[in-house]
């Protein structure tokens, strides 16, 4: 997993020439301590979850070598960013702002623009500034992971559950800056976000929402993370999944301890998700459900053991369903078509009459069958859903990345009714096209009220390029077939993020241009993530930069 | 109410001659017709409620002449307020948008700016445009009250709620691109919009969220109304509170049909808010008490049954606390200091637990008295609760206003945490500076989990200079003094827009740069609604527009 380089390093930043980047990077190295500024010479190491790369995508997609940084730097507070920003603004060279840089499946820590200076901000900003027991809420910095607010919330002893994506390692910031989701009652990060920081992308600071309004004797205002929107303009929405701020701090609200009961119900007919979302549709709207809850293909139940696909079957090609029906008899799922896995929350009372509620609706869908937590043995995933739906971070998620050797996989996100029609056209599409490039499907279905998150997981083998080469064209037509029927990604890798920004094309691309209006007001000499989410600062725009 | 003017009528915009308005008028009748734009030159009248004027504030603290239109304009489509757009531009004329125009206590339909051209958008683009049964969701142009997305839905047979405002009579867009508040489940409006469209300061047209990605055959996005945020950076903020768009169309979420009970707790003692809040703060953050309950001064009981204060008492100054207790004693409420009206949801099984642990909560405030609907007369103020908190529209809350003849009314609303510290060091000011400029304090806490909207309602003569005069002094000083002690207002009138906005100072006014950097790239020629939010084109900066 390491890759030996034979061309000149560190790679340049374009628009560049290697004396000018030279002197550019003594000059960072005195404004931030040469012992935090850090060059990318060495060979490119894939290392694994818990010790990631800042260099570039440990699940890349091309080439590892491609999507790589020249650079990365550490400040160690907001005017040390604000001083980054500033000399990227003196020298024109292109940053890339990290919080973790874990966004496996996404593009990782890789910058979109070769040679960019990673700046990783959680590498020194990484404290919970404010842990508040009586608003239920925090104020964090970059570093700040899932797993380390767990603590510090279990340290405070405070009755408070973080709310954890499926895994815990990401940083709380870089996940509510890409709009990611949870699995609580506070699954949407971002509506459950209050108040941020942000430096612009020619070095200003502000404070958005009630921050805006300083507190006596110049502390934070009081109410900074009790209230979202503050007054004129709400700008918080601008700083997610965009290049035009790096955001340095952020209050998220916690949702108070409760109990909690998880439980699946299997489903026996392939056919039958159309009717399951009908089923869960209103059960969502009224809150019954009150979680984000997940309805997923069986084949799913296989590849969470973290066994590999050789331990199932052999053979090449998609794995057939009679295979996956032989090994799922097997397990405590049994021979089933779909899992849902939710969360109900309340006292004790409340869980019971919730439980019978959804007893009733799911047994409308023959065969519906519950397993709860103590129906399966210990090492069983139903146990780290109990685990994440109840505020505490896991990472046994990354164990379906064992389904292929040296996996890297991929994110198709499309948004999608929570309707029986919709969910059944995207699912044709989807299945279609993965039966043309030959990849096993893994749809996740994440039921956010109206809408759901469609997610197919795209598992790849990152040494083998024609598989690479399959998932991308794989990834490609998805979205184009998708869009041409009406639907969009939330979210997409960062390699992808120019088609999938095209495809939201109203009015003749009336977005995009809007789009570009504010990056080049914002950030004139373009320098903060050129490229991210599909948005070209003025210099790049029209130069073969566009995928 | 009627006043008559002695001066040339329109009154123009600034930076124009007669004759160059003149046929900036007449370009105008040509793109709408001239049916559709009407000149503001008769004598102004107040109206009332139901027939508000479009042409100047009905409730004006200024003498009613000074924050005038000079005309309005009746856009029948998104293509023709974006023609009005572009005229605005080519004749550098200011325009003021408003969907209905009822912003009573904020402006009502005044334009900032003296003889700017009101387009009223509601007169014609009125329509529902989509009511999804399935999705819980509607589609609305400004011209929608919340009398009428009422109607529509009552006619669908469809088991949904709408959540209006304590008043009916506004629109649906207007409400929440001021961010207002209504008292269901879904109080909190921008937080339950979904998707917008919206015409530019220079005439493009874009749609956020989903709207951005098209169906197919040129249909809306099948996701429009499901999903809030779309892909790339999240702008629906931006278009709140500020002059950067005209909202065209508004997706909003609307609330599944439940069973509901609303309630009156009172509380005897002057001295126990902030112990009510700090039980009212677990009861909202754990979602027991789930919608957006009040707590109301006693003083609120007598104005709420619609007799003017002198029916009370014939005394000039502050009415004294013992004529109020002498009043509320004959009244259901009884001889009390605070009433809070709540309402729980949920099947009736849920209600009843709730109530339960309402009143154990409840009742640790020592003399805690529940009362019910069933207890009062039928024309108590507690009935109308009942229909606003269930959906149902009302114009109940206006009668407060015949507190005084003439009664004009200015809100005055700073964000508190839902902290007992909090709200006593606000009520302290706010009583203060009632005294001092000898208004009665009409103090509503409306209560969203985290925070409190501190609502004060300023009940002032409009025939009475002097009473006008201190209103405004009274809320002058209420603002900076809150300030000074880091609180700010969630919302404000337009005439007091510029200090609340300079309020928000932190880091040297670094958010209202950045506001001004917007509003300059957004709208170069400054034409749409200058000083809404405190937020000025350049032209008109540090030309002594600010107040
Ligand atoms: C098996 C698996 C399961 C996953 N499950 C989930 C899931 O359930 N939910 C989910 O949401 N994700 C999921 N992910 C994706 C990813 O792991 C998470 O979103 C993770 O939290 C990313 O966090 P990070 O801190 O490492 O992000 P980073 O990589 O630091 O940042 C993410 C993005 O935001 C930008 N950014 C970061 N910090 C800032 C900042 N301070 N200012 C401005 N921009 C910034 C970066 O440029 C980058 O594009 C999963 C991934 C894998 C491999
Ligand atoms: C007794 C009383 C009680 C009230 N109670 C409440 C309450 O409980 N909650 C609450 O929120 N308010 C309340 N209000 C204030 C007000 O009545 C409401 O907010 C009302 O809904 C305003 O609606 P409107 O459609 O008339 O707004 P408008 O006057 O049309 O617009 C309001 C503002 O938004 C701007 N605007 C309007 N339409 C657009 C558009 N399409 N694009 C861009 N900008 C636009 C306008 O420029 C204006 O500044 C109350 C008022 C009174 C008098």
């Amino acid at each position: 997993d390491t890759v030996v380089r034979d061309e000149e390093l560190p790679v340049l930043p374009p628009y560049t020439t290697r004396d000018k980047f030279n002197s550019a990077m003594a000059a960072l190295s005195r404004i931030l301590g040469a012992s935090n500024v850090e060059i990318n010479d060495k060979p490119l190491k894939d290392g694994w979850y818990i010790e990631h790369p800042n260099t570039h995508d440990a699940y890349h997609l091309l080439p590892a070598t491609d999507s790589v940084s020249s650079a990365a730097c550490y400040p160690g507070s907001t005017e040390e960013v604000s001083a980054v920003v500033k000399w990227a603004n003196q020298y024109e060279i292109p940053i890339f702002p990290i919080s973790i840089g874990r966004n496996l499946g996404y593009g990782g820590a890789a910058p979109r623009v070769r040679g960019s200076v990673v700046v990783d901000l959680g590498r020194r900003m990484n404290k919970v500034l404010k842990l508040d027991g009586e608003n239920y809420s925090c104020l964090v910095e970059p570093g700040v992971t899932y797993y380390k607010l767990y603590d510090e919330v279990k340290k405070s002893g405070l009755p408070m559950w973080i709310d954890p994506p499926d895994l815990g390692g990401g940083s709380v910031i870089g996940n509510t800056v890409d709009r990611g989701v949870g699995y609580t009652l506070y699954g949407d990060h971002f509506a459950n976000h209050c108040g941020m920081e942000v430096v612009l992308p020619t070095g200003e600071v502000i404070r958005t929402g009630m921050g805006g309004l300083p507190g006596p004797d110049n502390t934070d205002s009081p109410t900074w993370q009790s209230f979202q929107y503050g007054f004129g303009p709400y700008y918080d929405g601008i700083f997610t999944q965009s290049n035009f701020g790096i955001v340095t701090k952020l209050g998220m609200w916690l949702m108070p301890e409760t109990e909690h009961q998880t439980f699946m119900v299997t489903f026996p007919r392939d056919d039958d998700f159309g009717d399951i979302v009908e089923v869960i549709r209103p059960l969502m709207v009224k809150k019954i459900l009150g979680n984000v809850p997940q309805l997923r293909n069986v084949i799913q139940e296989l590849a969470v053991t973290g066994k590999p696909r050789s331990a199932f079957w052999k053979g090449t090609g998609r794995m057939p369903r009679e295979v996956i029906r032989e090994h799922a008899s097997k397990m405590p799922c049994g021979d089933c078509a779909w899992v849902f896995y939710g969360t109900v929350y309340g006292t004790k009372e409340q869980i019971a009459d919730t439980l019978k509620i959804c007893k009733v609706e799911f047994g409308k869908i023959q065969g519906a069958k519950f397993i709860f937590p103590e129906d399966v043995p210990p090492d069983h995933y139903l146990h780290s859903r109990v685990s994440v739906c109840s505020g505490v971070p896991e990472i046994r998620e990354l164990d379906w990345l064992n389904w292929k050797p040296n996996a890297g996989h991929l994110f198709f996100a499309p948004i999608s009714p929570t309707k029986k029609e919709d969910a059944r056209t995207i699912y044709e599409i989807v299945l279609k096209i993965h039966q043309k490039y030959g990849f096993d499907m893994f749809p996740t279905y994440c039921i956010n009220t109206r809408e759901m998150h469609y997610i197919a997981n795209l598992v790849y083998d990152r040494n083998d390029e024609d598989e690479k080469q399959r998932a991308m064209a794989c990834m490609r037509e998805m979205i184009d077939e998708c869009a041409k029927v009406g639907y969009g990604e939330y979210r997409t890798h960062i390699l992808l993020a120019d088609q999938v920004a095209q495809t939201y094309s109203w009015n003749n691309q009336a977005l995009m241009k809007f789009h570009e209006v504010l990056k080049d007001t914002l950030d004139p000499k373009g320098i903060l993530a050129p490229g991210r989410s599909g948005i070209w600062p003025a210099k790049y725009r029209n130069q073969g930069w566009e995928l």
